[in-house]
Parts: structure tokens; sequence; C-alpha cells
């Protein structure tokens, strides 16, 4: 089999032991006669796979005792709603900052929730320029606004836009007073994080930790008990922090491998260790923008340009289409940009290698030097 | 490998051609160089799993053009308030048909959508009996009151209770005005059923069709398009039926195996031909409990006995206990009955075989005969 070199923005590509485990085991989770897909979430195989999951990562990302650990569904796409369902009370403020794509939907939704249930969201900062098609991104704001707001809402990486927050962006803001909730779906577990600066991370598993279909929650529990209750039930975070992520049937498979991945980079030397491996990553494949004259152009400020996915754009649209087609033919997929912006995109979470980072650089410079 | 009885209730047995292919193709899907899992969700090798998966429901169920079939997450507890959040108008009333704990759970979800947002939910027929632990079902409301109701929730099987409505619910209701809302999760594609009697059906995977985090909703098209438009996007039945359960990242690897759950499913010979098996299955483990002179005694009417789940007690919960422990030793896993009933409980969904059946009433046999 020869393993391609796999871009794309997630789902993504997965640690190749984390993959080569669960085939070997598929048929027969560690003797008990069946797939850890049929065991009940309730059993003894299935339970030590969950708490070795919670465990892992609260080891990874040194998770204080102050925050819960939860597994959820739906994605980020259903946090958007979940976290003002749960954390604006009737009456309340939430404060959005915008540096992109996602943030502009979480917005929305938001502002959906509040309308619904009484209470307000408005716009903090926005780093946001333009209107409609021509709306851009190139930067994230440093400054907020959160006066009255019962929380900040941020995404610390725009995985459309290309635009990350150089820190955590909790030390950006160090005059934030109401708890920051970021959306890390894209930035999580590729270097360490302060968590006890957030209220919330939360983060879809499909980019640096695992298959989709598994949601990654870190609240803290003063969050947790304070939220709302005249919400139904299965969507009140008190409802699967009571039950451990056991409330409800949890998707046994997409944490399993979640749980392989985590093994993996606890295994490659955890997050100090991975930070360096992928800033490497993405200095090799800015090099070859900014050493490009011009050819390649990555359309974010340099001191926001995203180490995850790294957005840029050729002289036209037609040539970009070339890029893409001739990288595949080198062995190097998911490259093409969001649909919604165009372009080109690399992705270099967690399980792109080096080499993987190095070969597209080396391809840049090629393609660029046949066409110069 | 030993394969192992498994009779769980979900997450359950799967059939191992589904999983063996699984294993197979799981480090390099059809000669593309990754997993399914770490495609791109809008790329071609997904989205031809993604519409197989929809064709094939489609096929085995013959699901008329009336009905969208939509993929989503959260399982059928999220259902239970997603369901009255679209269909459930301000001011409107939903009526609930309670058969077991599942529908009990529905309806608590669908007061507290009623609070939220305004509306009612009324129990329109309850085949319950007694409080607190005491409390009992042991058959299914045949007469309702719809009156007034924008639709009827019931639960076709109760998966803890071991209640099943023998008929498609819909038959057993031919007065029945407003539109049925049926939550089949543990009652899904083991049989034909005429969809066209409901106006919605919903099941999780993880009993007859595949792994858990992914749910199947068919839904009348009248009912998509009339739903509640001032709830978050991301619960709008419109959102995921206009992208084609594409509006945000799926369960892309949960859908694959549903995938070939399914196509296991055609190669059966459809829902005929499992059908037969299926009732062959329960028929053998009831003729057991029957011929055992009271040593084992089945909670459920006959006429509601469930072909899914067949629930029985012994003499006492120690005898229990021994019963659970001696299947293990046989090979037989999975028999444990809920935690908050206790007693035995054998699931016999698509994946488990005849065989299986045949050798738990076989073992039921020798132990009654031990100690009887």
């Amino acid at each position: 089999m020869a393993r391609v070199m796999n871009f794309s923005a997630g789902p993504a590509a997965l640690p190749l032991p984390a993959l080569e485990q669960a085939q070997a085991e598929l048929l027969d989770y560690r003797g008990s006669g069946m797939s850890i897909m049929e065991q009940s979430h309730r059993g003894k195989e299935y339970d030590a796979v969950h708490e070795e999951a919670i465990a892992l990562l609260r080891e990874l990302l040194a998770i204080p005792g102050t925050h819960d650990v939860l597994f959820l569904q739906g994605g980020a796409s259903q946090q958007f709603a979940q976290v003002p369902m749960n954390l604006l009370p009737r009456g309340g403020k939430a404060a959005y900052v915008l540096s992109g794509a996602w943030g502009e939907k979480a917005f929305a939704e938001a502002k959906s929730v509040a309308a619904m249930l009484g209470g307000e969201a408005f716009v903090s900062a926005t780093s946001g320029t333009g209107e409609g098609k021509e709306k851009q991104y190139a930067s994230a704001p440093l400054e907020l606004n959160d006066a009255g707001a019962s929380y900040t809402h941020l995404t610390s990486n725009e995985t459309i836009h290309g635009v990350q927050y150089a820190q955590p962006p909790g030390a950006d803001f160090p005059a934030a007073q109401a708890p920051l909730v970021c959306d890390m779906s894209s930035d999580f577990l590729w270097k360490p994080v302060d968590v006890s600066r957030f209220g919330a991370i939360y983060a879809g598993a499909q980019k640096n930790i695992g298959p989709s279909g598994v949601l990654v929650l870190i609240l803290r529990k003063d969050l947790v008990a304070g939220g709302r209750k005249e919400i139904p039930k299965i969507f009140q975070y008190r409802t699967h922090a009571e039950a451990n992520s056991l409330y409800n049937t949890p998707p046994t498979f997409g944490i399993y491998l979640m749980r392989n991945v985590l093994q993996w980079a606890k295994g490659q030397g955890g997050l100090a260790a991975l930070e360096r491996t992928n800033r490497a990553k993405a200095a090799a494949v800015y090099r070859a923008i900014d050493a490009s004259g011009g050819f390649y152009r990555c359309p974010v400020a340099p001191a926001f340009r995203s180490a995850m996915n790294v957005v840029f754009r050729l002289g036209s649209e037609a040539l970009e289409e070339q890029f893409v087609a001739e990288a595949k033919k080198a062995g190097m997929v998911g490259l093409k940009g969001h649909r919604a912006l165009g372009g080109v995109r690399a992705s270099l979470y967690n399980a792109v290698p080096l080499a993987w980072a190095e070969a597209l650089a080396s391809f840049m410079g090629s393609f660029a030097k046949a066409r110069g």
C-alpha cells in the first residue's frame, strides 16, 4: 500500500500506528471475542477505553481539577448553539470575537439562541474587512470589549482563513473579565496550552485527534454548575458531566480511535515535542511561499499565520487548479482551498509528518521555478 | 479468534462480513492511499459511501419519495428534544404514547421543550402501571387520543421493557389524525415497514444497523418544510435535508460501517428474509421460557413480546446472576438485564444468527433442568 500525503483540513490524516492498532484488533478486541464497536458502552472493556481517553487528555494538556472533560456529539457546529444555551443566562450578554468564517457561524447561532431564550449576543471585536464575497480576515483581534458579558467566545484557529492566535488567546487578553470560551477544533493538542485561562475549550476530533463524530469539551466546573436548567436535559452540560459522558450511548468507536491517537501523541513525547515538529512543518511551507518572489501569496499577516492551515494563492485560479492537480500526481492530496475562498490550503495537523511538509515545500519550489 | 455469542442491547453484535470488510480496507480505502476515516467528507470516495447508504435504506425499506432520509448525531436521546423543537409549533400540542422507559424519556424532554418554546406535550395513552421502582409495562396502548395534536410520538419497541407493537404501529391506529413520529431505534430494519404510514421514523444505528454515533431520521418532506424556524440552524431538520446531511462533518466512519451492514442486509435477501430468521430466533427463546414450567417468566403479555429484546426473570436475583455467569462460561455475553429493571435480557438483532438463539434456548433448558 502506498500511503498518500494527506493535507486535508478535516477529516484529516491520522497517525498510522493508531489505525494499525484499530485494524489488528477490529474483529477481536483484546481477546473479548468481539469488536470494540460491539461492546456495551457500560461494559468493562469499553469503560477502560473511555477512562484512558480522558486520562490521556488530562495528562497531555495538564488539565486542572477545576475543569471537567466531556465527550459530546454533533461537532463544533452543535456547540455553536449549545454553548449559549448553557452559558448565556436569560437577560445576559455574550461577547463574540470574530477572526474568520467559523467565528461568524458561532455568532449567528448565538444570536438565534439569544432570540429564542432571551439574552443578547454581540460582536466584541472583529478583524473582518469588506462584505459578502469580498469579506477577508487577515489577522485576529487583540483587543476586545467584554463589558457585561457572561463569556467571550473566540476561535483560536480559523481553519478556512488560516488565521491563528500565536499565543494561547487567553494570554492575549490580560484584561478579559468574562470567561473565555474557545473553539479550538483545528488548534487542539498540537502544542501546550494553559487550560486554566479558559472557561471552556471545545474541539471536534477530526483535525488533530481522531475521526469525525466526537467532540471534546473542557469546561470549568463552576460553569457546568451554573449553566441554564430550563433547556432539554440532553443539551445541559451538567447531564453529561454528572454521567461522565455516559448519559446516552457515546460514539464508542470514535472515542476508541481517539484513545489510540492520544497514546501515539504521548509516545511522540507529548505536546512540547509535537509543537517542535509542527513549527518546523509550518516554517518549511511558509518559507516556500516567502521565497517564491510573489509566485505564492499568503493573505494572512505574518503574526497570525496558522501553523495548522497554511492558506495561499497563486496568480490565477487556473494556475491554482494546475498546482492542485500536479501535486496530486506527486502523491499529495487534500490541497484544494475551502470552496468558500478558493486558493490552496495545506493542513499540517499532528499526523502529518515533517517529511510530507518538506516534500510539499520542495514541490512548491519546483512548480514555481517551472512557471516563474 | 473465538467469536462470542453477543446478546447485548446496543451497541450490539454486527455482521462479521461488515467488520471484515472494514478491517481489510482500514488503512487503504479502495486504493486511495488512506483510510475512509481520513477522507474529506466532501471528497468523491466518501460521497459515494454516503449516497450508497441512503440508497440502500431507500431500497430495503421502500421509502417513498415523500420522505427524506437524514443522518444525524446525538442518538435517539437528542431526537427526544429535537423532534418537538422542530415539530411542536408555539401554542401547539404533542401527544405521547408510553409503553416503556424510552417513551417516558422522550415525553420528559418534550415537556421541557414545550416549557422553553411555548406549547404542550401530553400523555395520549400509557400502558404503565404502578409507580417508582414498581413501575411496569407489560403491553403497549392500542387506543390513543390525538385530539389537537401536531404529532403523536410512540416507541415501537421498548428496549428495556421488551414491549413491542406486533404490527407496524401505524396500522394499530387507523383513526390517528396526527402524523405518527416513531422511535424505532431497536425496531429498525429487521422486518418490512410501511413507511408511508409515518410522519417520522428515527433510529440510533447501534442496534440493528451499525456502530453508535449515527442516527437515521426518515421524515416526511412537508414536516421538514413546516418545521419551526426560530431555533438554532444546527437543530432544524431543513438544514440537514437541504444539505443532504452534509451541513457539518458527519460521522463518516459510522456511516461507512452502516453502509457495510446495509449491503450485508441486502445480501441476506432483504427485510422479508431477515424477518423470517428474526421470528425464528425469538420463537426459540420464548419457547424455552414457556416450556420451563415457570422457571423463567416473561413479564410481557404474549401479544406484545418483543422479537428484538427478550426480557425474562428467574426465581431470585441470585439465580439470575448465576444464569448470566454460567451463560458467559458457555460463550454467551450481554445477557444481564438493564440496570433499571434487573433480570435477564437477550437482544436478538439482525446480526445475531439463528444458531446463537438456539444455543441460548438450549442452554436455558439445561440450566433450568439442573436446578428445576
